[in-house]
């Protein structure tokens, strides 16, 4: 028998441990297995909020694909097309300009979920999600960024406005986010001069009436009470509903609140990946692939399964298997043994993981745990958390690592440095909503704005001006004279704009000589 | 007495030095300090290195600011003029566009100085520099990037091309940069199915004789002997003279030879920031600010200070101070001194420090250390060398930490997590020498491209069609239409363009509708 070619696409706990679960399955000789993700590693995703305090070690949150399945080949590319038919997947260009063709003969789906936030304004353009070490590096970086520029801001209101820090969605993730965020900002607030810990404020926002709706209400309770002590603001039976770059809006019944505030983290969770929801095959109303009892994507049964969150996999109970890391361990532990059956013939195993509990973190040394039954809270709880995190660290080292900065957290505050990695030139959407300045006369100028839905209105020395609307810029003056903002201009609609850095937007003028002659006409017309 | 203002400007070892300096010269009371620097923490130049390996926690390399001068107000912000008539200093905008003014009694330069890469031809556009932890982490990700894709690559060539990395400069810090990536990469070569150590290839360019020229000859070539053992390629007695994105070009006399290389590093120093560069004071031909024995800017003595790299100090022998550590240290400390002779009245002293001696490490547990006239190698220098920089780190917790980091690292090998945070949509400048392809017929088309200065041929299916320069763009038909590129456009001069990633270039079409009916018209018009 030739070599079989097993291909998993996605690296999350599902993907990898498939992975791994397979070459105990398969002899090396008998298969050519293969996994296809964005990055190198795969993400703890419990241990992500950590990052934000950093009292964990930037990269023992993830842990390096290549250790955990030694043997399986990794493709680190994106995603560009499934074709079922053909039995093949498309990978995008890396490095080169060539996409890549990989065949398979058996696949599993493991690509995972996403966080939608396109539906409401403002979000796409506003909200940071959590999923990614890059994500939660962003929001380290956001949160001193907000500190520093917080600390010499003389107006109190807009300082008010860096120092809240909202968070949407009172899952385990969000309330880890929160309590994390919340703890570390509390204590660093002592190395700035003029930030007192009652300027902060952290809110959570969560649709129902209880966080943490997986967990016992008991232990949700006391989660509640332990967040409200330490000063984290709840805002229960609310939703997000927009965003822009100075504050957030929610709705609880019928009324609206706007909360100011610069940061908005969203945790809500959507449907899978959109290759996923655009595949060719039974789906949930998340866009979730709907597998039998073997894990087998219908229509596809012995050739395509699917595991994690991009598939929707009921238990034993009829119930949802959560989206958890334990769930996603047995189903690549399942899916190996009936990639097994199929290539070798032989029984098919059923998914039956009824689950072994459910542990979430408050931050601080305590946590809420369920374990076989038994409800635990406060440091005991976090104790069996980190005990049982640990325990699932591949590799020794990572282990000795982690363990070695939990005790030095224990002893030590945390840390002060922001990780600025990224370029600040760059062209962005923004979302702003009525009554919202985009800028204000006398403003410097550092950006010029496109307007893609919406209308505003220009202002000058406080009398109206004109109004402009779609495909309208504006703030080109500023930037082509180097000269402070003539005009105020206000969003008069719910509007987006794209809004283009002055670095950027000096390279564009550079380099499209028509493009520059064109705004300078505008500008000298406009300035007539 | 009213407080009097003192301000620093630049947070390396010189500023931040100065300004804990000054905290004890001077009473709370007496004294207003603050301190403007990009980033809220301090860097350890020499342990930079190590990020690449991760065998140090990524921000175990640098410290905050407020723990090592707390009494300091600290402002993170941009540098934009100072002006020594009106004593005061501009920053730019923060998250707010407006500038801050910062009006002083006394000023303290410790600007630093930069990596000046414009001169030579494609280095701007392509080399790395490496100072600051963002271009450590950027490396640490190219390096990743290209055993990834190298690992995956069919064509033996470009593979050798992926896997080859050239360091300019073989000062210390181009050393302990070659040394720590030729370790890792070898280390790190079995955890990847297609790459043999033989593939690696690690490049030194240095334009004497012998690396490290400020250590004693006898330990340079004790350095260079043992580089070479390792299978680093030393090329000495020449320089970098331009790079593209596939090849960096070194000069030895009249001799010119091309390297395949995707990754370039530059460590060769050059002069002052820009800004103090720009200064109406005296300067040497680096644009340093030339200073007396009491660090005093001439012209205005007792008012104005420089230190640290962006200042010409002599020290008691007439030799050049060096970019050290330990010298912008004792710098900050006489400073200090002399400002409150200023304010106060007393006596100024002069920098009369000698230096303590000379360190540099080699990577795999070696160093080489001239201490007191002591010359050391190997391991016992290496440790040496640990010990020196453990004890420099302020905090008992940084201490430890750090400390426990090395212990983990002795014992266990380099980490395999690359650390993607970057978007991938931007505008780039690039840089191509004559004969090179910038894409070839049949590619994927993901950017669009504006010729800056130089001339390209369009070549389809081997015929040369015709050629292009300064002002025209090429590559949109690809990106309009979503198919491969038509034809092979190839640089016949050297040749920068401005290249604009499909995701930006999507995001300008959909917002200039000028704009995107200009490029469809002349797309229509090229096609026929």
């Amino acid at each position: 028998m030739s070599a079989v070619r097993i291909l998993v696409l996605g690296g999350g706990f599902g993907g990898v441990y498939a992975a791994r679960f397979l070459e105990n399955e398969f002899q090396p000789h008998e298969a050519e297995i293969s996994l296809v993700n964005r990055e190198n590693y795969f993400v703890f995703q419990p241990l992500l909020p950590e990052v934000i305090s950093g009292s964990i070690g930037l990269t023992d949150t993830v842990a390096p694909i290549r250790r955990v399945c030694p043997r399986t080949r990794l493709y680190v590319r994106e995603l560009e097309s499934i074709d079922f038919a053909a039995r093949k997947v498309v990978l995008a260009p890396g490095v080169r300009p060539r996409r890549l063709e990989l065949p398979y003969d058996y696949l599993v789906l493991a690509a995972g979920s996403t966080t939608n936030l396109s539906g409401m304004s403002g979000l796409a353009e506003h909200a940071l999600p959590f999923r990614t070490l890059g994500d939660a590096l962003r929001l380290r970086n956001r949160v001193f960024q907000c500190m520093e520029e917080a600390d010499t801001e003389p107006d109190p209101e807009f300082k008010r406005r860096l120092l809240t820090f909202v968070v949407g969605g009172g899952g385990f993730s969000g309330v880890e986010v929160i309590a994390e965020m919340n703890d570390f900002l509390r204590g660093s607030a002592r190395h700035y001069h003029s930030i007192r810990p009652e300027d902060i404020q952290c809110v959570l926002v969560h649709s129902r009436d209880l966080i943490l709706q997986e967990m016992d209400p008991a232990l949700a309770r006391y989660a509640q009470n332990l967040l409200a002590r330490r000063g984290v603001v709840l805002k229960l039976g609310a939703r997000v509903v927009a965003a822009t770059a100075d504050s957030v809006i929610i709705k609880r019944g019928d009324t609206t609140e706007t909360i100011p505030a610069r940061t908005l983290v969203s945790t809500v969770p959507s449907g899978a990946v959109p290759l996923v929801q655009s595949l060719d095959c039974k789906k949930d109303k998340g866009g979730r692939v709907v597998v039998n009892s073997f894990l087998e994507v219908e229509g596809h049964e012995g050739r395509v399964w699917a595991i994690g969150d991009c598939a929707a996999i009921k238990m034993s109970d009829g119930a949802d298997a959560p989206p958890t890391a334990q769930h996603a361990i047995r189903e690549g532990r399942t899916v190996a043994r009936n990639v097994a059956a199929a290539a070798r013939g032989g029984e098919k195993s059923a998914f039956l993981f009824p689950g072994l509990g459910k542990l979430g973190s408050l931050g601080h040394h305590s946590a809420v745990a369920e374990v076989f039954g038994v409800k635990i809270s406060g440091f005991l709880a976090w104790l069996l958390w980190r005990t049982i995190y640990l325990g699932k660290m591949p590799g020794l080292d990572r282990k000795l690592r982690v363990g070695l900065d939990w005790f030095t957290a224990l002893l030590f505050p945390g840390d002060l440095v922001g990780l600025r990695v990224q370029a600040t030139d760059n062209i962005t959407n923004e979302h702003f909503e009525p009554g919202e300045d985009i800028f204000r006369q006398g403003d410097v100028g550092d950006r010029l704005y496109v307007i893609r839905t919406g209308e505003v209105e220009v202002v000058r020395d406080g009398v109206p001006v004109t109004t402009l609307d779609h495909g309208n810029y504006f703030g080109e003056m500023a930037l082509l004279a180097n000269v402070p903002r003539n005009a105020t201009v206000r969003a008069v609609k719910p509007t987006d704009v794209l809004a283009v850095a002055k670095g950027d937007f000096a390279k564009l003028l550079a380099s499209f000589p028509e493009f520059a002659a064109d705004l300078k006409d505008m500008a000298s017309r406009r300035a007539r």
